[in-house]
């Protein structure tokens, strides 16, 4: 039987679909999707949940001319299928194939790249204001979960959505669920809403007050119930939003294709900013990610029939050895308390979170708040440790600056994910940290080189009156380099090769790179220096200058951006000393935005592998 | 007649005052903040709007036991006289004098320190997790303003307080005001609240409808008054606040010391977040600063008696030259559409918005917001022109990186109050956008030397289709350089004194102290280069090569950090072209935060002034 998926081959052919068939569809998109992402790894779960929402947007939008902004974007793929990338499933996530996530290069259907939580209001109320501006009449739609509604930026663009005098839609696609189940007092509020259980309660309570009044209770509910709107509103949910000017409809099975087309066009009508409250299940029709949804999130490839790995390596990570390394710190220090932002299961902290319920917070997708609320502990007399990736605590920059370095407060924090982390791309790669870090007066920044060293620097923050930084790389800690283990001292690096003319000063991950190029070097007849600088700021100057002594070409390597990076500090260094003659070789990554891909390919055609290092510095003898 | 402010000489004396003399003490505080920055300058309508409910906390709190964290804290000039500090105002805002801010560093009863708003709840949220964590049972209390609670921290923090089982107090301090008017669906719903007519009406529906029934209405609707808690909560207003999980008390007059003592003890009474509404009035008792609260928000001296500035002196600033020059820009192109976060007067906009009301968005406390909506402006096809100032803009990293610079859409920055601001101290310096805009790729960042250039900059820079950010300073143009109009050219310098030997090479304000360290070395026999950078990003190392050719020394200039700044970058790029020979002077603010103070003085303190600078360059030669 042909498949009614294969008369999907462009945007807008899903409207040739008869009704009766969408359910259908919607079958074979999951099997498709299934299948695809057991091959490939990806995103599964939040994919699987937004199937019928997918279809019924795209029964009433027509695209491009229709603008539909995903937030985080990692429920997209189905919106890919209806738009003509079917294709680009077999190459999803990989150098050079098709991204994960909306892109504006990829498709002129994606109307705006994302990544990064709780940005589509924004963007959307963006596109309709220009929409006005320009006199054009097209449809915008944003789609936020309701885990990415609380970070705050969502909600400065609901309390800017409610002034719009033209329509854009909000489609508030409720699962219950960041990545891991969702807290604080909006999802409880929606948990009401979604179970009825609230208004229900509010409603029949009032209506049994009324009708209990002997005889004539029973006219006077009747008559309220048929009282004007202004009334009905005290019955009806979405209240919340209403009080902040939004119209809201719903709550609306997410499931049910028809229900949700029927009430995006009633939404479409609005001359305003309407929600509409659409209530879906997370995996839904895979019934491994339904009952793990948070597992099966983002998956590496996997067998359909079982949901098992396929990767057999059970490879210890560096985001376990953190987690694992916290709760040894915290049974010996009360002070310390964990804060994570929606992701305890990503940056580690389960086991932490099972054993220290009263000083573990998770505050939900809110990484500037988790930072300002880490600074409050910290002026309390706690010793916070944050643990954020990379890419997120970029949100938290202004805060980290003004709510824990001004005051120079004993702030951890545990970046995960630093440098180059792979498939998910542009919007997540690491790169910045060090740059932005390190522009910030009181900050100490450090960067470990193996598992070990992670425990050490740990160990050490926490023990500092200080805000500390510690960057490590996503994935799965190397075990070479345990035999070099000098103990951490403020402001020192580690030295574990000494050689002459050239000196490879690494930072972190790039550690046991420098160690790869110098093997390779020797083939050279060249036996290089190795140093570990373990602290980017403040750097060992004092090591800097003996090596200075004794070399004549620095190279230094790091996974980050050479703007505001290690390499120019070095230089800068290097002036300052007038120290000019030493030849410098900065190994970082250069002005760009890094795409998917695996690692060490992307490692590669950034030049920070080995071979290319090497080549580099033979090059400059 | 003995003052009964002179009563007050610590924290807690105002336990002593007679409660029938708090009303007198808060006429003598008044009289005392008006005589003060009279002659200082400094905040004015958000202190006198703040003294009763000051009051009444010190009423209530124990210093420094309790915590009291003031939000952005420039309404925390009673807390400062109530805990002691009353001699400090001799001194406001001077350098080494008192801070217009709340500083741990200046009392124990400064709780957190704050200047960046919507921090207040998540730092007081953090404070009372570790009282709790230490079992001690102080009070907590965050004072967050209306306007404040537009910036979306303040909604992560409130969505984390609901979870709170224990007691924490938050006081809205709602005066319908942030700098400016307020914005937004909040600001009407806290509308609505304060006048009564939303909830009345409703109430008064219900109520009306019930007892329209005719005879037993009455006795129907009598009864459902008295009917449990549940139902009557219908009938209250701060509904929105409770369906978020939070206990609302309000709305109260803030000018009323009585009710407001009564209503905190309540609500310490209960085991959860609690928000005190209180309504004040801005200005309150300076009939001037109560009929234009936003002119009297800032003053620099006044004079008592007719409210006016004591500088006669109307220098033309950047923020007015932005203003205009945005005026003319946008009528000749209809994609320009203004974006600003609460600061239509600070940043320029105030004629521009009478003038281009439908291009013009005030989106309210909410950088993040603002920057993600301009974003979407651009991708739908307009030339959006963001007007933030330097310091806040920080606010909105991530979102220039992910939302504008990784689709490189075309936003202009308009980023008012770059380098060194004075006498707001620490909080507010704008030090740092050189290093975090330089560190994202596609961003182009420049620096007008003088108002003509500024206006040359944002005429050029609307007209590129990619981001731009243009980084100017607080205050008043110069008109010294007039001469020198080379247009401008993508990535080009502007040469103003070819000589000979060292290079004066300057970013934006630094180039008139350039001409000035020119004069100086002249009387030395030295005629000096003088570069006009620009561009910081791209930097012009066509240019800087030349003049390798012909110079020795480098002097580069800037008002921002060390750190990932302009002049890092030059000594990267001759490490990179090999002149290693050339020495290179560095002349930007090291690793530090810098307090309050006249901006000259400071500059001297920096070594940023023109004398410091000839100084460092003679020794170098």
């Amino acid at each position: 039987m042909p498949k009614i998926l294969d008369q999907i081959q462009g945007p807008n052919d899903i409207k040739k679909i008869k009704p009766k068939e969408l359910e259908q569809l919607a079958v074979e998109i999951r099997k498709f999707l299934i299948e695809k992402v057991s091959k490939t790894g990806g995103h599964l779960a939040s994919n699987l949940g937004t199937v019928e929402l997918t279809i019924a947007l795209h029964l009433v939008l027509d695209f491009p001319d229709d603008k539909l902004v995903w937030d985080v974007g990692h429920q997209a793929y189905t919106h890919k299928i209806l738009t003509g990338r079917k294709k680009g499933f077999d190459t999803l996530r990989q150098y050079q194939g098709m991204s994960g996530f909306p892109k504006r290069k990829e498709s002129e259907c994606d109307a705006f790249d994302v990544g990064h939580s709780s940005t589509s209001i924004s963007a959307a109320l963006g596109l309709a204001r220009a929409r006005d501006i320009k006199g054009n009449d097209n449809k915008v739609v944003a789609v936020i979960g309701d885990g990415a509604l609380s970070g705050g930026m969502a909600y400065e663009a609901l309390n800017n959505a409610a002034r719009l005098d033209s329509n854009m839609v909000i489609v508030l696609n409720d699962n219950n669920m960041s990545i891991t189940e969702n807290v604080g007092g909006m999802a409880n509020y929606l948990g009401k809403i979604r179970t009825g259980s609230k208004y229900r309660n509010l409603k029949d309570g009032v209506e049994n007050v009324i009708r209990s009044v002997p005889c004539v209770g029973n006219r006077v509910a009747d008559k309220v119930k048929r009282s004007k709107d202004s009334l009905k509103r005290l019955f009806i949910p979405g209240m919340l939003f209403e009080d902040m000017g939004l119209t809201y409809i719903g709550p609306i099975d997410g499931h049910n294709i028809e229900q949700m087309r029927r009430a995006f066009l009633s939404a479409f009508r609005a001359n305003e900013a309407v929600i509409v409250h659409v209530v879906t299940k997370k995996g839904k029709g895979y019934s491994f990610a339904e009952k793990k949804p948070s597992v099966y999130h983002g998956v590496e490839p996997f067998y359909v029939r079982t949901g098992e790995n396929k990767t057999k390596e059970k490879a210890i990570t560096y985001t376990q050895v953190f987690g694992k390394k916290l709760i040894e710190l915290a049974k010996e220090q009360e002070s310390i308390a964990a804060v994570c932002a929606a992701m305890p299961s990503g940056t580690g902290l389960m086991q932490y979170r099972k054993l220290f319920p009263e000083r573990y917070y998770d505050v939900g997708i809110a990484e500037e708040h988790a930072v300002t609320f880490a600074a409050g502990m910290a002026a309390g007399g706690m010793h916070p440790v944050v643990a954020i990736y990379s890419t997120f605590l970029q949100r938290a920059y202004d805060q980290i600056l003004h709510d824990v370095c001004i005051e120079s407060l004993p702030v951890t924090f545990a970046i995960d994910r630093a440098g180059i982390v792979g498939s998910d791309g542009e919007t997540h790669q690491g790169v910045f940290d060090l740059s932005y870090l390190c522009s910030m007066p009181n900050m100490t920044v450090m960067a470990p080189k193996n598992g070990t060293e992670l425990e050490e620097m740990l160990s050490f923050s926490v023990k500092q009156d200080m805000p500390i930084a510690i960057r490590y790389p996503r994935g799965k800690i190397n075990n070479r380099l345990e035999a070099f283990a000098k103990p951490i001292e403020y402001g020192k690096s580690e030295t574990l090769y000494s050689g002459e003319k050239i000196a490879l000063i690494a930072v972190g991950s790039m550690v046991e790179t420098a160690c790869d190029v110098r093997e390779k070097l020797k083939s050279h007849g060249i036996h290089a220096t190795v140093v570990n600088m373990r602290f980017v700021k403040p750097m060992d100057t004092e090591r800097l200058e003996e090596l200075t002594k004794s070399h004549s070409v620095f190279v230094t390597m790091e996974e980050n951006v050479e703007q505001g990076g290690f390499g120019q500090k070095v230089a800068d260094y290097l002036q300052t000393i007038k120290r000019n003659d030493i030849a410098l070789v900065n190994c970082s990554i250069r002005d760009q935005f890094i795409q998917h891909g695996n690692v060490e390919i992307l490692k590669k055609t950034l030049g920070l592998d080995a071979d290319s290092i090497t080549e580099r510095i033979l090059l400059n003898l």
